[in-house]
């Protein structure tokens, strides 16, 4: 063992400041007002890697003024070393402190030992906990065994629009033996996690309307289909009353779950359970009943209404009878399953059952992600369960994550070898009011990272 | 015939001239900025009426500083002369020229033959023709066989919160013989309709909450009931397929229109078939089909969503899993239907098919009004139909409106009988941009209130 470990200890307390530094900035990459913010924090981090002493560190400017990548690089161990590409990313979603927060999403507030703030757990944790063991490691006398590439995304909560064309344009650039993802949640505060398997996503508007313009429901009520009801019948279809979605065709490519993996994930059932208790805590479970928890989470697609709006939303009262309603609509994919293919499968179905009494439009947004599995006896995915052990005191159990990191897919083309390791926690409400993460989360990431770069070294010993 | 009629002939360019006068000022009864501008109409109007030779001339100010009323009267047809009541409002809408208007829209500008300004229609058409009808009387020596007062209002597109209140306080002020209610539109410039009955309301919110907080929807997706997924779900049960309201109850109530009734508005289906293509224009009707196009405006009730939203609603993408989703609906009643009743219909029916996946809230927003019948034989409808003829020169059609005018309900608490002289076009735009009035419109307006006043005088003899 070498002292890198102890380095992080000594200088927890930096480390927070550096970290808290990093969160006041609003890099919220869908909002061009904050561009320049974004643009800020890009040369800070820059800085930061410069000054931990890698070789070189670069802001990669990308196409059209979106929010740039921040590359950095160590080469100390050599040619014949192994290369581990840790890839987080530094932009945050949108929050004001009318959606919910207790405090200001962007002033960082520490209360019994969590620290909150829009992007606390999602994703400055990681960003900072990779770079401060890296620093922790390059500040030793016994440098790594392993080449290090740290790659930080500024775009990755608006669409990744352009780093997946980066790589493929640049692959040398991020190529590696393994690629180490850091991002998402642990099964729980004291039971970290590795996931196997990762659901993909398509995304689609659904645009109904009926008369060419707002009315007076006076007026014409009762002569006209109002579309947000015909929105609402359209989307009543799409599930059958046990939760199942109904469009034809969705489950057909879906690839079963083993034995062996079923097996794991039901390890974590009592686990999930109580999450769900504390953090979902709906009137009832929904969902397929043929499944339980993590399956439904990490091993069956989903069809989800993110938004939906039409006439009048604000206060008060409005008698109108809207000329347009719009849902917002996202499907989680599992193995097996093709983004276009299940886009346009909902598309499909949606005009099939829509009347003839209002037009119908559906658009695709963004650019599909196809589910992801991970071999679990990778070189990869061993050394995250042995750093995951050395942070943690406890072996990780294994998981199917439900959500999408699509950055997971494209790294499988630079890397040998993939492993997500994640130190938020699910309770950590990512994307969501008060979002937050313990302090001790970080400190255990910081260590966890350490031991990762020192089993990969060891690995080509 | 008195002289009044050329009176009002010969000075119809002073009268056009003092319509735009009023025009000119911004009486916004809902921006507070306003307030200055509906306080001098208020005193304008006033002045106006002790002008024209009305024995007196108040501005009422109503509590909290809302936009006055501005009563007027003259007594000189004697204790036993019927008293006529004529109603208007003389607050208007807001207005922007970024709404789509062409000019300016409280400067008002003529071509070819309409007058286009924000309250050319709604209501300051029918302010000024009426009391420019009473002071064409008035200006005789042969002075009017009724007594008349006037009673304009200074908040009709802000809630009428005051003139209730006023009316059940002071019901001597506004107690009359007949109520003459001059608002709304005729069915087409060359064609006066008399409306016999006005639709009521109620209306109210519901609020659907699955998880305690918005989630991630791939972190929780697939194990709660998306409540927006499931507000539709209810939505959607809210009709058949054919358009019937499926709420248990809801028809009981409904007093069916007798076969004359069906025939004279089935006199209007064409115009109203007409101005459906024009107006709403939606890919195909939609209703239920026992009944024709008036029928489902005027006599059958409906119930509306007039907002929804949920979840992420800007631009882009947001992959929330949304706690709560929230509509707003209206039901339109019709007479022997009571709004109290219908809501707790409407509540109880949506209670009762939520799945046990979701709470639900239900929310009573406003008071409601109950629908209004008027007899088309009475006094004061047949003085309506023979002024109409008088100045537009055929008879008028009778029509169901289907929106309410709430005073309406008031208006029959202090008159014997009351009738709807609607002097605007339906084509006119009221609270849209561009809304415009035919200057013929207001010439005849001035005529048909004249000879309204003859004849109420008449009914006497």
């Amino acid at each position: 063992m070498t002292n890198a470990y102890q380095y992080a200890k000594n200088n927890q307390d930096r480390f927070l400041d550096e970290y808290i530094h990093l969160l006041k900035i609003q890099t919220i990459s869908t909002q061009p007002e904050h561009a320049q913010d974004v643009a800020d924090a890009a040369e800070w981090l820059k800085n930061m890697m410069l000054n931990i002493g890698m070789d070189n560190a670069e802001v990669i400017l990308m196409p059209e003024g979106r929010c740039p990548l921040v590359l950095g690089e160590w080469h100390g161990a050599g040619d014949d070393a192994p290369t581990v590409l840790i890839y987080c990313h530094y932009d945050v979603q949108p929050a004001v402190i009318e959606d919910g927060w207790d405090t200001d999403p962007f002033t960082p507030t520490i209360k019994d030992g969590r620290l909150y703030c829009r992007g606390a757990v999602d994703s400055k944790l990681h960003v900072m906990s990779n770079l401060k063991a890296v620093e922790s490691w390059l500040a030793q006398d016994e440098k790594p065994k392993a080449n290090i590439k740290v790659v930080l995304e500024g775009e990755e909560e608006s669409g990744s629009e352009n780093i997946n064309a980066f790589i493929a344009k640049h692959p040398e650039r991020l190529s590696a033996d393994i690629a180490m993802i850091s991002d998402g949640a642990i099964l729980d505060l004291e039971q970290p996690s590795l996931i196997f398997g990762l659901r993909g996503m398509c995304a689609m508007e659904v645009h109904v309307q009926a008369p060419i313009a707002d009315l007076h429901s006076g007026h014409w009520g009762g002569t006209v289909h109002n579309p947000i009801q015909a929105l609402s019948e359209i989307i009543a279809k799409l599930h059958d009353d046990e939760g199942r979605v109904t469009v034809p065709g969705f489950y057909d490519d879906v690839e079963a779950l083993t034995d062996e993996e079923r097996e794991l994930v039901a390890q974590v059932v009592p686990n999930l359970e109580a999450e769900w208790s504390e953090v979902v805590n709906a009137p009832q479970q929904y969902g397929e009943p043929e499944y339980n928890i993590p399956e439904r989470i990490g091993a069956r697609p989903t069809l989800e209404i993110n938004g939906i709006y039409g006439g009048y939303t604000g206060t008060g009262f409005k008698t109108v009878l809207p000329a347009k309603a719009v849902a917002k609509i996202s499907c989680r994919l599992v193995p097996g399953q093709d983004p276009d293919k299940t886009a346009n499968q909902v598309f499909d179905y949606i005009r099939e059952i829509a009347p003839p009494t209002v037009t119908v439009e559906t658009i695709v947004k963004e650019s599909g992600a196809p589910a992801v599995k991970l071999d679990i006896s990778s070189t990869a995915m061993q050394a995250g369960r042995v750093a995951y052990k050395h942070a943690w005191g406890v072996e990780p159990v294994f998981e199917l994550a439900g959500g999408s990191v699509p950055i997971t897919f494209e790294c499988m083309k630079v890397a040998d070898e993939v492993v997500i390791m994640s130190y938020g926690l699910k309770s950590g409400r990512a994307h969501g009011p008060n979002e937050n993460i313990y302090l001790q989360n970080f400190y255990n990431a910081i260590q966890s990272t350490i031991k990762f770069i020192e089993e990969v070294g060891s690995s080509n010993g």
